[in-house]
């Protein structure tokens, strides 16, 4: 089925509110085998709501509303979907009487306002609220659905799990299989230029391209009458793409590089110490958010200032006076040092400048040099990193990963 | 104006992305005295997007695009946008030429795909991006506006900001003034309590109040049809509320916790060292990532394993036996051993149990000890931190620099 998301809100056009539900309620509508055709979000406003549901029906096949259902005044979702779907409302006994055991558990008196909360279209399924006091429902007109969830995101995520999702996976013929293929050392158009008749040519599966700072990612989506089908109609797509990319591929499925990183350290039993200038502690406090980071991380030095670069790591005062702190010589001496003070299989360090000042024409802003030692092997190697300083000191996190995962792949 | 929101891109509709434009534009679009009518989602398909334009064009005075203004294929937003306002796409020479800059600065070669971007549609200002390839623009027919912002948050905000925002201020017959209070020790719904009758009574100045993990902010707002006037109409507000929140206000302005902290160690003249358990290099990186960190920041030992505690702030092994790493004896130790190390006017440790494993009855998950050195004075604090990994070990930064502000304050 093609289904659209209706979000009933003032809340969310004052920018109070983010429509969280509206992503998570696409993500599973396209797990189950549908699509979804439009997003869109309006106010407490009836008049709209009728007009915008009328649309949305006009073109898809389901609306799904979240929002509007509560007891106060402005919540008129259901009086107007049961008019523009041509339905009376009609008291739903059991959702009462769960409403009734819900204040009485709260110690709580009803209020007059809370019973219209009982009420349904009539001929619906009814989906009963056990997160709130407000059901939802599914009604059906001519061949073309509406089904209404509360806007809490706990109620709505609760009641499309328990009474939404066993109706659209009946609903559903096709399955839905994609795999993510994660690149590394490559641009965002770059990587399209080199698949560009490979995207054009296909529409099932189709291949969608994500970029973040440093990292590109390629999802190809196939859909089929099942699993093993659409498993088979990816393969010689993701073989083509693997032919034309090899050489930047980290990786499948949703993970990034640091998953990666942790994976390579955490199989090959290594352990893991770092030096950091100008990332300054961000490529520790990414591996310290991995909560078993205790399994391979010992320490990383955080050696902003020169002094601290001689007194924690070794490094000598000659080599800072004659090379800089931002140099091959020092990077060596700081890796050197990390191996020195820890003895861990895999030392990293990274000293480089930032900006946004600092910069000369010899040592430019965005020059980084990076350190990796893993076991005998010492590799230095210079990046010159473009963007802001968050920017700069993101892509010398991420290059650094990238040389502990290659050179833990060399052993 | 009554503004639409209209945001392209098959990624929203697969869930793969959450619309945080959408949310960041009406609220800034809200402050500037506009009205949002809706928000809308459509896949990478032109006939949708023609369609749905002319919708919301017809219902709105502006329609404000996101997305789909990239250098591939599916990027074609642009080309409908310029068909339904019955305008030719002409090449921008000004945008071309940054371009061009951008790729030589990254040495990257151009590639054919890329032109296509500096072309905008005729007679439209162009808005540039300083942040990306694709220009923006804002393109009138009828007496309607669309203004086409690129997708990445990051774009899109720069190019709000510097372009559209003077635009929409300049079409507003409204002023409106807003001042931050930042509040730091007490949580959302207790600074809502507080004020709830202030918040109540009020419609010009209005109230909202903004919590991030730890943080939470109140910006008070007042519309007139002056400057003047609107800081008037604050006044009275802002200092009912300063009666009832003094205690917890840490300054004004759209400011954080760490801008405060970073002025009070730089007016002070003070230097900074730190010792981080789990914290692991995250309060480094966010001191490091102000580009005149070299005034005041000298180093930061990230001591994970209970050896690197021994090794590199010689903490004994009789302390970690006795008390365990997260103690208030080890935390002692800590700040003592940055200290005799480093000499630094300001020293901080942190060692805690972030979770989600590792705790047990006597220390559970979120204890976790701060410890601050200034000049003479020694300060240990337990906290218990609740929520995960991440929020633990992020209010743990918070708190750390809170109790340095203090105790900056106190000397």
């Amino acid at each position: 089925m093609n289904i659209s998301i209706l979000a009933v809100g003032t809340e969310l056009l004052m920018g109070k509110t983010l429509n969280t539900n509206a992503t998570e309620l696409s993500k599973a509508i396209n797990h189950l085998g549908h699509g979804v055709r439009y997003h869109l979000t309006i106010g407490d406003n009836p008049e709209r709501l009728s007009q915008t549901l009328e649309f949305l029906l006009s073109v898809s096949d389901m609306v799904i509303t979240t929002g509007g259902l509560g007891p106060t005044q402005d919540d008129l979702t259901k009086e107007t979907i049961s008019s523009v779907m041509n339905k009376s409302l009609v008291l739903d006994v059991k959702a009462h009487e769960m409403m009734l055991e819900r204040f009485k558990s709260f110690n709580v008196k009803m209020t007059e306002n809370n019973v219209k909360q009982s009420y349904v279209p009539e001929f619906s399924t009814v989906m009963y609220n056990e997160r709130g006091t407000a059901p939802g429902f599914i009604s059906e007109n001519n061949g073309k659905y509406v089904a209404a969830l509360p806007g809490p995101p706990r109620e709505m995520r609760h009641m499309f799990e328990n009474s939404l999702k066993p109706f659209l996976i009946e609903k559903s013929d096709m399955v839905i299989v994609s795999e993510y293929i994660n690149l590394f050392g490559i641009g965002e158009s770059s990587a399209e230029n080199k698949i560009d008749d490979i995207i054009s040519a296909q529409t099932n599966p189709t291949i969608a391209i994500y970029a973040n700072i440093g990292q590109v990612s390629l999802r190809v989506t196939a859909s089929a009458s099942s699993e093993d089908l659409a498993k088979k109609l990816l393969k010689p797509t993701i073989k083509k793409i693997e032919e034309r990319l090899n050489e930047y591929i980290i990786g499948y499925g949703e993970k990034s590089i640091i998953d990666y990183t942790i994976e390579a350290l955490m199989d090959e039993e290594l352990s893991l110490s770092l030096a950091e200038s100008c990332t300054g502690g961000m490529i520790a406090s990414e591996f310290v958010n991995f909560p078993g980071a205790s399994n391979f991380f010992d320490r990383s030095y955080v050696t902003y200032s020169n002094q601290s670069k001689v007194d924690m790591l070794g490094v000598s005062n000659n080599t800072l006076d004659e090379f800089g702190a931002v140099s091959r010589e020092t990077c060596r001496e700081m890796v050197e040092g990390v191996f020195s003070k820890t003895g861990s299989d895999v030392c990293l360090a990274v000293t480089g400048i930032a900006g946004p000042s600092g910069g000369t024409e010899a040592k430019p802003v965005g020059l980084v040099y990076i350190g990796v030692k893993i076991k005998d092997q010492i590799k230095i190697k210079e990046y010159n990193f473009t963007g802001d300083r968050f920017a700069i000191r993101k892509r010398s996190l991420l290059n650094g990963l990238s040389m502990i995962l290659s050179g833990i792949k060399d052993l």
